[in-house]
């Protein structure tokens, strides 16, 4: 067995850049994952907020080689790579080992419902077989607002029971906190690392015993939230918490990977940033305007990020 | 434009057979849809009841080229060809045109949802002008219990409006008469053709100015489908819809998916059709057992299907 860093700590689940082809656009990619770790926050590239799953398996190599080729430190990434069909989660997954990623983060295939866990078991199994690499880390991905495939505490104790050293952790996205207690209850203790999918948990998240946060808003607000994780134990830590609220609930207010992509492209003033691939659409231009006006009232900068 | 002939009638959503390793079977697959045929059941490949969402992009184009090749008629195929990406969806659109299938099956995307009705129009609008052929006959697939991304009369009649020649129809397996007749009234006159995801509803449907069915049952009594949709307008109907109907029953009983695959296996004596990929798993003995006697008390048989 490799002796392989956990990761920990804050990540993005970096919105992806699209031409006016709605192709993936590497070098606005490659830029935004850079100033990203110029934050201190790592890239869990390829999540919901990625619009990864309008991204075929191909283009999604693509960008990943891209990001390794421009000198970006792979440790950093936890790529999504859990698919519908087992093939494609085999052949991501299996590329993200195979360039050196710090773990992946794995949806349960996703089309069928009311799946049973013995199904769910299998289909994570027979990914980690597959691979066949000591050096694979898996967080399995809990999102059933979106997925609608919940992950079960009698899954995960399967998994970790068969899979101790490639299960390495979660990312809870339920919004359920008493979820997310019961999985750091059940399997932290043991190293199991669970990330919550908001910053809104992060501080309850580092005092039950948690590893950090994948969130939405570390795309926007990074240097904030990567703040709070470096010094949750210190005075002050809920006063941060607060400020980190605040700026979130302003995008919750909008749909929130459009408004992403929209407050990026206002401070790094550059409006291709505001492009989505359908079925998703941008912000209208007032909504947009709204986004960036609240924000600006609260006094809201994106520190460092470049116009081009 | 081209004249292409409308497909109509009774298709089966075709389960793809998996070898020991869970790869497709070719083999398997095709003397399967050969079967089909000589039943007179279309060729609905990759529908849900496929695990169509369980292969790669790579694995589908394989299987069709595979009919193709073994001579089977591609006007006989709708193939399911909507995947969460969109460049998934226009590459394997594009090949099932290029190949001539009569129409092809299109679900959303559905990873995100309570996406709106424009961000689903340009989802559906761009593989239609990416794939750019006359030829292109899409069937916009409804299934909100599996895809929760449904398809409203709203943005139907807009895509009807904008691509009258490439929106042939729709499959509606909402299991909702009120919606299906919704959509037939609205739409059906102007030669929108309305397949029912049921043979429940069949009767209901031809009744009704539908064009067919779709459906999982049609892959083990497809003659019987078949002659109810030949006959609907003759004496007796109701009665065929009683006796169909009562085999579907038996089948709901049972996780339909493992349940067709398990009455293929036995009836063909060939106990590999029993496979399928995770997350779905094959009923248990005890399951199979108790199927195929429910259906033997009812004299269900599927004639012509040659044991391998």
């Amino acid at each position: 067995m490799t002796n392989v860093p956990r990761m920990a700590g804050v990540l993005a689940p970096v919105v992806t850049p699209f031409g006016a082809d709605l192709a993936p656009d590497p070098e606005r990619f490659v830029r935004q994952c850079r100033w990203l770790l110029s934050q201190n926050v790592g890239l869990a590239i390829f999540g919901t907020n990625s619009e990864a799953n309008s991204l075929s398996v191909d283009e999604k190599i693509e960008l990943i080689d891209r990001l390794v080729a421009a000198g970006l430190d792979p440790t950093r990434m936890m790529p999504g790579t859990g698919c519908c069909a087992l093939t494609d989660s085999v052949r991501l997954t299996a590329h993200a080992v195979k360039v050196g990623c710090g773990g992946v983060l794995m949806l349960p295939p996703f089309y069928y419902k009311g799946v049973s866990d013995e199904g769910l078991f299998r289909s994570f199994a027979e990914v980690i077989e597959r691979v066949g690499d000591a050096r694979l880390r898996v967080y399995v991905y809990h999102i059933p607002p979106v997925s609608h495939v919940p992950i079960t505490l009698k899954l995960m104790e399967r998994l970790l029971d068969r899979y101790p050293a490639q299960v390495a952790g979660m990312k809870d996205s339920g919004g359920d906190w008493g979820n997310t207690k019961a999985f750091l209850d059940a399997f932290a203790s043991a190293g199991f690392d669970v990330f919550v999918g908001s910053e809104t948990y992060l501080l309850r998240n580092m005092r039950s015993g948690g590893a950090g946060c994948v969130s939405a808003t570390a795309n926007v607000n990074p240097g904030a939230i990567g703040r709070l994780y470096d010094t949750w134990r210190n005075e002050g830590a809920d006063a941060q918490q607060g400020r980190l609220d605040a700026i979130r609930d302003v995008f919750q207010k909008f749909p929130m990977i459009p408004a992403l992509k929209a407050a990026i492209a206002h401070h790094a003033r550059d409006g291709g940033w505001a492009t989505l691939r359908p079925p998703l659409v941008a912000l209208t231009a007032a909504q947009a305007s709204a986004l960036t006006g609240k924000l600006e009232a609260l006094g809201f900068t994106m520190p460092g990020l470049d116009p081009c």
